[in-house]
């Protein structure tokens, strides 16, 4: 079975990441791909990366030209996916990799992204508990944002359990600058970023945040609060995620927390083809997950602090968009999960 | 008035960055640069960079080379500093760059050090309250540790000012490779760093963990407890301190939160020379204080989230370690405390 | 048909290359892994990055752990490749990633490395005129140096064609830092890379000089000589060669010889799956290639200067070290030559 | 003696360097700050590190605003500088870091900026033969660029000297990105940056190179022809020139070669104050100069190429541009050469 997809967005990185995995998918066949501005150029000239589509030119990004394909992959700024998804044919599979169909919540759309809601698609993490069941056979997948892929993973195995305290999550995370875009502002000049680590957002402002608390709420079943920095970090990917939380009393109370802690990541995980547990005392470095969809985390419980430490590495392109993206296609059109996603990182 | 100085350890990073700000003070004669296993050789092989002390050959850090001069300064590993400055005279200047002298509990040094405690010396953090006066005239300081630095300066205030509950004190820092040192380790190596992200020390055993706790509790008068995760960004210098607390329950209840507690750290920081409160709205990059013993950070009330956020930013071998040290000189030795520390910044 | 093949020195950077690209490769199995000082370890301790192999053990390298695979790749210090050669089945197809076998002529060897020679083996640079059919069938291969990689393919057309001058040919190369391996020296140390660009070898000394000059002389049919100056660039992976060379002056008596020499290079390289000469006006950056086995390249001819002037970009690992490996590999064995190294650059 | 300057162009790279410098400058007293579209900001938003000024605003960069200094900087696009400069009284030193005023030859203008020349000022390449003369009292001074500064300070002793062929000259050069300013280009964005080396400007295209030219025909007293790459590094600063050059064939005819070279740089810079020849089998790094008027320099003869290759690191903001702009001053001011650019390398 060929499978044949569209990309929009194709000139960003999230679409240049799409084609990159799909061009190495066994079973996929590019047809379309298209760009706004960009629309006309030869794919070489801006994602040179790309060799074997280096010929290949950018349509304009329309529902007509997205149209026909079996998969539509949408990287689009926020607010333009809905409007384009409505003019696609309800049997195909379209899956979009930009912002406008994760929040649940419409108050939480609108206080954060100024607009009216678009209503809310099956969320594309299928590692989190009951969640690759809904993916299955959907038409709809919006992929979760790269911030809230890395903390989602480092938590959620001890809110699904029950362990973790729903108030007092502090989440610190390190994103390197293509998590930004390639839009042409300052901060984001090479000479800006090269040696120099700077927050942003900081104070609960991210857009990230609602999604996190979402993601978390839905699978503690209670309303999870967090506090989240993301800081810009002088390298081109890559998420390193610090979260710490509390553990609940009752755990605490028993004997050995550091040991109970650990083995219920361990058995979240450990059918989980991307995401590895690391053997104790091993921490993980984002060069180890660069290119791939893999997750690499390790944590720690401070008995002093009453605090456990997660620490979390992904790929923003790869695992935090487009390669759950692909794993999220794969899983809806009933493939193997890993298919076309079997590179290694790329280290060093 | 010539004062005249000598440096220990200065083939390593806090040894050269002494060298480079000793030989711009207007006042300082540089005499002995001594150094362990590199004795020998001429400075200009191993810190290329300070030309104008190229040909100057290193001496056998003992202490008769190091004495004789109204200042030395100290850079050597833990646990060689106290033996050494045992044999200095009471006279001199001693000022420590290394943690021997920093922690005066025996018993969190013993724990996080394993060695027999060396007594503590006045710490050499003058924008501390109360700090300075104890720098007056001592003959013996205690440089503080680069995170601890970045820390302490970012919350002071509040605890100064009982605005913050003592737990759940959550710390994330990223530090540039410098902090690690010289040291040939596989994980520094250019390869394995550049690019990538990492967190180390994690769950609360990093050695700075007790000076921070140190500080905080002396400052807010009661004992503070923190979770403090370092992690390794891929820059040579500088550290970003995130730190986020919770504020006290009395002040939550009053008006506007976010503008008192920005009051009270712009009142803690008017006339620091170095430290820099910046516009509201605008957050520090840790390339504005490359090479400089300036810092800047910014807060942000998540009301949500009932957290208070400061992010700090210094260059770990300046303020955190050689500028400290010459800051700390300056004021012992009744000279202008900015005296040669003028520099601004290094960037883009 | 499954291959299998055993990698030694899979705790460097060249082994774990071999070993990403091994196991993506469809038609192979991974027999024994081996390393010297870090036999027994875990080789997720050593290499986080190969996700799929990290319980996999590390054998000890030698000629029975390696014996019994259908090909063995030896990733070792020059100098220990031809001893272990020497034990291995001659039917065994042995590939050595390593400089012993690459020379041809023993007084270069001898000036350059010091001992005595290995003798020679196929050069695995298939892109090389008449070199492709050398590989076919070879039961042992010697794989091309990363600096000689690039600066062959980007000259190489050139002097097939006999439009070029052999004296006065000169190459600047700026090297990732993993060029220089997993050792552990002072001046590889990521403080002092990041932010830092050095030349070494200068002024004829590097070793990749005879081997550079050896293939250029074969294509052209005379010695050629080069002034071959290597720069260390503060990135991780990628070579960028700069290679100027005076055209003859039969070609330059002609018309446009700008649309000559570029034919030249087109047509040469029309057929490789990995080789692409950019169009015109675009310029290739080492990004491009960064994981694959991609070859960038393009040229223009100074006509004040009376030089051309090629800008290539390999990715020194991959086509620069273990992708020019597997490629040759399924050549040797008839395999499809792109079988395993499908994949396209990583970028941004 | 206070000295009164204006600086204009204040929020590029170029005019943040010239403030970094004259803020450390004991003589000097800033007057008035300008830009263009910036006009009317704090300093301390675009220039965060520059601490001591962050609160000056912004002025128009008007003819207006820059009169009634003792000294006027300019840091404009070219084009821009001519028609300001005009506008100032002659009496006033005006200091051109733009290209305005470089090249003598107006055909050289012509043909490689496309306008009208605007005449040609005393170049403020002090360490030329003659130069530093010509600037003493001077009254208008044209800054060299960044990669002229590299390539002539390499090359300039072996010319001057008669011992070097005027053709077949061979630069290579790479850049960290702070060279090509903070104008908003994609392929200047820190996603693209990082990690990767790419060329540019290939082929004699480069505005550098006839200013090169021009540089190197004066010092020889016949025309010479260089081929000039520059390359871009994933560095915000520093500057490598890879020079190579042909020895006369008089001077090869000769004795040791190698030491008779050397001995003529030896010579031609012993008195000079930032010009460093390293000693032999050292090679100079960038991060060595960084921050710094420092140049670092290294020479090889190649026997077997029949070539000299000659290193040299500059930090092209500051020796490049705001360090020499500042030493030109001091020099036509008749003050110590070295006021107030004392300070060495910021490194690691």
């Amino acid at each position: 079975m060929t499978i044949s997809v569209a990309v929009s967005g194709a000139s960003g990185y999230a679409g240049g990441e799409l084609l990159r995995l799909l061009s190495n998918h066994p079973q996929v066949s590019i047809g379309a791909i298209t760009a706004h501005s960009n629309a006309g150029s030869r794919l070489g000239a801006l994602q040179p990366h790309l060799h074997s589509l280096s010929d290949r030119l950018l349509e304009e990004t329309t529902a007509a030209n997205l149209s026909g394909h079996d998969v539509v992959f949408l990287a689009l700024p926020h607010g333009a996916s809905a409007e384009l998804a409505a003019q696609l044919p309800a049997e195909t599979l379209v899956i979009d990799a930009g912002a406008d169909h994760r929040l649940e919540d419409p108050a939480a759309w609108k206080a954060f992204y100024g607009s009216e809601h678009s209503g809310s698609w099956p969320y594309g993490l299928p590692e989190l508990p009951g969640q690759r069941e809904k993916l299955r056979g959907s038409k709809r997948i919006a992929v979760p944002g790269c911030y809230p892929t890395g903390s989602l993973l480092a938590l959620a195995p001890g809110f699904a359990a029950g362990m973790l305290l729903p108030e007092d999550v502090v989440i610190v995370s390190a994103s390197g600058t293509s998590g930004a875009g390639k839009s042409l502002k300052a901060n984001l000049l090479g000479s800006e970023v090269i040696g120099s680590m700077s927050p942003y957002g900081v104070g609960g402002g991210h857009r990230h945040t609602p999604e996190i608390e979402q993601g978390l709420s839905q699978v503690a079943g209670e309303a999870v609060t967090i506090s989240f920095t993301p800081t810009l970090a002088p390298m081109s990917r890559g998420i390193l995620t610090t979260a710490t939380v509390k553990v609940a009393p009752q755990l605490v109370k028993g004997g050995n927390v550091a040991e109970e802690l650990r083995q219920i990541w361990a058995e979240a995980y450990q059918d989980e083809p991307f995401i590895h547990l690391l053997p104790e005392g091993q921490w993980p470095a984002t060069q180890s997950v660069y290119g791939s969809n893999h997750v690499a985390l390790q944590l720690a419980f401070d008995e002093h602090a009453g605090r456990l430490v997660i620490c979390a590495v992904i790929d923003n392109l790869t695992k935090g968009t487009a390669g759950g993206a692909v794993q999220s296609m794969n899983i809806a059109l009933g493939l193997e999960e890993t298919l076309g996603l079997g590179q290694q990182g790329v280290a060093p």
